[in-house]
């Protein structure tokens, strides 16, 4: 279920089935998640989005494991139930070992709960930490 | 400033300088953050929060760079202007360079761009993507 | 379901049933919503809010569907299930097309990406922006 | 400072003064809190709102100390700093001990926490729990 | 369903049962919920987390319902159901009344109201609020 | 200030100072916000960003107006000080007089109380809500 439907690949227009073909090709996978099937009613952004995807989570001077992380971690932080499932899966078929994911969820709650003690607790910030330029 | 003021080193007693100076040696600092000098008025709490801080962000399954850039993404995500001033600094120490600073703010902003636009188009979970067991 | 449960016309005393007729006859549609009837347990703040939402959801210096779509767009970046499915019929009902919705949700993307680039940047806030008074 | 500048007493008209008498009167104190002197561009909401906090906030079921406290919580959870500092202040007017406020500030940090972990571990609700009716 | 899946008694080790022993013992139940069973992969934090939530949520300068109420109140503002569904159900237990809940919920509504109503009006805070120290 | 520092207009290179010249031309203004001298270090997302932003934020199907508001609401419950600041601007330059900021704030604090009470009492979605397709 979604909004406005999901576009299915044999029901797909060319640009949306160019897109669809590109991140089966990515990922190596040999179907489409349903929130890129939700977007294909805008072939426009569906291509955008997906670019702006596959470029920022590729690795770079962050490896793409790490990068699946960090997204899994902001998702929970942010409760988005689809981005955990869907997170978690990628974070696992990239490398994420039990034993990883056990340290993330310690990272995970650790840092949700020391952003409220700090913001509970009025900190002031630290002189050496302000920004500076 | 905080809302039960700071705790200085000259003005605190054995159990608190004990965890300052875990503080400072682990850290190789010779300051305590605002942060410690606000929860030093709760000694227990005060020596269970920092070996909780101590013993997650260690390096383990996921160094100690990844781990703070996690704990900073959530930070970001959270809008904790305390958190994200005191980790972009500890970030730095443990290695985050410019370039790694700028792929991490693109990750944080794509995950939260996506996390809604996901809710948004209220897309349902892939049967592949949900949690087993 | 509902943590209370639901009070459904037929069993509804008679300030609840006033509350109900209005919503019906104000929305022109012939059920009560989950909400309501889960709020219904508490017949005063029942006829508060939904007095509230009435008096504040209706068109004025904006109109009732941009009205409909800032609430929609709020419950989105809250994550707020409930709200995003029953406020998007809201917003189909008072005129909200496909192109509309699509340009919404990038809206909602775009702002959820740029409030987090900002905080992570720690973009001081400009003179000019600064309230005055 | 705020969006529309604040309304003193000296400046404001009848409705808004009735209201800022009765706010100072209930509250036992001898100056207007910012937030009311910035609502007061909208006579209208302001005693709306003024009416509903001073409702909603006094003793009932709940008292008033724990009251002030759950609302601080919230306010800690959604880092609104205006909002920590206020209810900070109102709160230990209303009794809050430095004790008190330290358990306050644990379960403030295990729920945040908390709240992760069930996300990110992805639990299903348990049957016992659901929500009947 | 969970990520990990979940160790039900049968199948727990030592370590394992004796938090879940002790679960049953201090709550007097005789079920685990998933969140302990999800969390048992990782018999170390399971009895870090499960001592530090006994800890905490024990009745002391804040009496057991309070807290229980402030933790659901945070979980309410977070959008996270599984601990809405949980604590409702624990808060039930130690005395939560239909009319205690209602008022937890006008409380609940209004700080969520108000902490943006002051964002949004952005208002400096006032002298006497600021935390010092 | 800013983590990275600002790049002013006479310290860019040609990339970034044609972003600057299109951000000014197509804003009608002489001065370039911090947000964007801060981004200004990673010419190609400063690129992508303000082309992303100003070809979203172009009135529509929704007007640019209205679409500005949207941000402002969003930026509110996210609590992000920048975004509120700058987007109150951009709103008044494009017309948000005093009354429509009034009803704005009105809708902003009912959408994130709503949200919070739907929550709170557990609200099973009506199944004429539930997205087809």
């Amino acid at each position: 279920m979604s909004t406005l439907g999901f576009i299915e690949y044999e029901n797909a227009g060319p640009e949306v089935r160019a897109v669809y073909d590109d991140i089966m090709a990515t990922r190596k996978v040999d179907r489409i998640n349903n929130f890129w099937k939700a977007l294909a009613h805008d072939p426009v952004r569906l291509k955008k989005i997906w670019e702006e995807n596959k470029q920022i989570m590729a690795g770079g001077a962050i490896d793409a494991l790490n990068k699946e992380m960090i997204y899994l971690a902001i998702s929970i932080s942010n409760q988005c139930d689809y981005c955990i499932a869907s997170h978690t899966a990628s974070a696992r078929k990239k490398g994420m070992t039990d034993e990883i994911f056990k340290e993330l969820m310690s990272v995970v709650g650790l840092a949700n709960q020391m952003n409220r003690l700090v913001a509970g607790f009025q900190v002031e910030i630290d002189e050496p930490f302000k920004a500076v330029g």
